[in-house]
């Protein structure tokens, strides 16, 4: 936990107000989880206490052109009553004039004498509310449970930071990593178990795509559902990348989200403008060509890969040419997790050193 | 537990005496154990017991060449001493004059009243003991500690019953499949646990194949070595498969044992061969191309595959065409461990169901 170069020390010998502070920033995280899992910005939870440690207000951001936090519990307050507070709030208050006007200044207008935040606004447009409110004589702290925060908004702040949505690059492959046999038969090479899990994979993504060789080929929904074949809450955006006409019947076209096109030739502009449009994580399940396309251009942040336990032999390969000439530049990976899904294995992994992205072009909120 | 068609029963109403055979049966595997774990014989251990279920004399068999158990256990009484004993042996007494003379005619002329076995022999030549000692008015049990037997000499049973070796394919590749990059430099895919567990297996392995392309490329040494490189006191004989040439210092040449050399072009017959000499186990390290046609030709009775958490990409594939076009046709596992190694990952797996192999064709002890 840190304080910001702009910020003065937390008030000396006050066990009983950090115990309320610490409870009130948890109460926030609570608040935030309230806000919509889906969308451009993230979600936001704000706590206002009192000179004597007392909440007086509480408040959460509902989505893009609603209250961010912050504005939201202020509103719920007599004029003046927040003079002195102290304001809780899970990530640094904004300070740019979007839909809503900047909370920074709401803060100061209001007379708050004391922010605390967990995680930095890592937005180019958005950040600075910190070092801002620090410039008008509020005492600002950062980082109160920044490791839980950052974990309730990870895929947001991974996209402002990174410019573009975390990509997961999934397959399934027989042990030998290939897809399908020769004739491109492949129905099926994993079980249920795995199938299942991959629909839950989906249901936790913003957006899912696929090449347009796949939805030729399989005609796929890319809809998550449960067990018994219904639609689960939460679906994905299916993302369709590439040149090629789709059949005005295709399943794709016609699911409970509109489909995004993009051709794919400029994968890394493709992606940011998809985070520009909200979608701070892609599920890419292929097929061969696309997830060869974004593992080579080092755009994939998580590969998800399920072996099933068979050969194939034969040309229907999971990966194709990652442009790797000798060993010493092989895609190393570092293995998050590892499961077995009935007969079939899960392995999880990430790049062992993050690429340089050519895309870490942040945004800002809304 | 069953007894043979020809066997009179167990006698009635003899706990004790049941007792005294169950513990001669574990006494004799203790001294099958004694055997060589390698060559042609199985182990086998005997005990004799008095008609009161004393132990009278014990023996096993100490290699090709040496008394079998039997025999050995019978030379170590007076003439006359095994007249109504009880012979309590870990194999089925062989039928057939080897080097050594039918077990069972020396056991019948001893005067022996009744002999216990745990398992059937498989051999065509050797088996028919139990029916012979049967016919001789022999009072014949089979199938105690049974489990146990089977066990010990799964190796033996197994390449008696097939007229092969007990095949192993490994192979170490990245997780999409690879063995090598482009240029085909692949040191070190995996990391030392992973190695370390390959000398392991190749130590419990009676032979380790590979193709004349991996001698001519790497230089193999094929031995069996512990953690700080030592020869492990297990050491398989190495066997060469292909037509080409060997420069006369490569390494597999100047090994512990004299390297056995097989053209590949007949996998069955030269597995018969292999067998023949005394090979149960072989431990099939590659490359690629003698890999594939072991997979290819339905020789594969278990894989071992390292999969590293690195992609590559590129042609080097860990198996090539299994001659399989549909999916129906896919070569389906059974996986019988998963381990993470290190870094790296380690499955094993059997073909799901038992490929009829052409290679049935039994041999016989000597
Ligand atoms: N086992 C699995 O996990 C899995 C998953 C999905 C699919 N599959 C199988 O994969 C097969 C289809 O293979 P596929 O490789 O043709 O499918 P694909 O990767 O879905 O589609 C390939 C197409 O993607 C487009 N594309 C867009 N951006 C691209 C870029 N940057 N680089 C290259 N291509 C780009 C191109 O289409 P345009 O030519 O239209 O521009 C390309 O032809 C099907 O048989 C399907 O069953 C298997
Ligand atoms: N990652 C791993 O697990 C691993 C393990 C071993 C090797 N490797 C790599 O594999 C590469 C060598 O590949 P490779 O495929 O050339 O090696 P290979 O499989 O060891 O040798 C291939 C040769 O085996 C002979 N052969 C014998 N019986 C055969 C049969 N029934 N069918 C086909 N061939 C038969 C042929 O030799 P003739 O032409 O002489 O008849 C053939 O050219 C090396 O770069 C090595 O590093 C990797």
């Amino acid at each position: 936990m840190g304080s910001t170069s702009a910020a003065h020390p937390a008030p000396a010998g006050a066990a009983s107000t950090r115990a309320a502070e610490t409870a009130a920033m948890r109460r926030a995280l609570e608040l935030a989880a309230r806000g919509p899992r889906r969308g451009i910005n993230p979600r936001v939870g704000c706590v206002l206490l009192s000179p004597g440690g007392e909440v007086i207000a509480e408040g959460w951001h509902r989505g893009a052109g609603t209250p961010h936090a912050e504005v939201d519990a202020l509103a719920r307050l007599e004029p003046g009553a927040a003079r002195g507070a102290t304001a809780i709030v899970t990530l640094e208050p904004c300070n740019h004039t979007g839909r809503t006007g900047p909370c920074s200044e709401a803060l100061i207008a209001a007379g708050v004498a004391r922010v605390v935040y967990a995680v930095d606004d890592p937005g180019v447009h958005s950040a600075g509310g910190g070092r801002r409110l620090a410039d008008a004589g509020v005492d600002v702290e950062q980082g109160l449970l920044a490791d839980e925060a950052e974990a309730l908004i990870g895929d947001w702040l991974f996209a402002e930071r990174h410019g573009r949505p975390f990509v997961t690059v999934k397959w399934a492959s027989t042990l030998d990593g290939r897809i399908a046999a020769a004739d491109g038969t492949s129905r099926w090479i994993t079980g249920p178990e795995a199938r299942a899990d991959v629909h839950v994979r989906r249901a936790a993504a913003d957006a899912i795509a696929v090449g347009t060789g796949t939805v030729l080929a399989d005609d796929p929904a890319l809809t998550a559902r449960d067990a018994d074949g219904g639609l689960r809450a939460d679906q994905p955006v299916p993302v369709v990348f590439g040149r090629r006409e789709l059949p005005d019947d295709a399943a794709v076209l016609h699911g409970p989200h509109p489909a995004l096109r993009h051709d794919g030739t400029d994968l890394v502009g493709d992606l940011r403008e998809l985070q520009r449009s909200g979608i701070r994580s892609l599920f890419v399940e292929g097929g061969p060509t696309l997830a060869t396309a974004f593992l080579a251009a080092g755009l994939a942040d998580e590969v998800v890969v399920y072996l099933a336990p068979a050969l194939l032999g034969g040309p229907r390969l999971a990966v194709g040419d990652l442009g790797i000439g000798t060993i010493a530049e092989a895609l190393r990976l570092e293995t998050t997790h590892v499961a077995r899904l009935g007969d079939d294995l899960l392995v999880v992994a990430r790049p062992a050193s993050a690429r340089p992205g050519a895309a870490d072009a942040p945004n800002g909120r809304t």
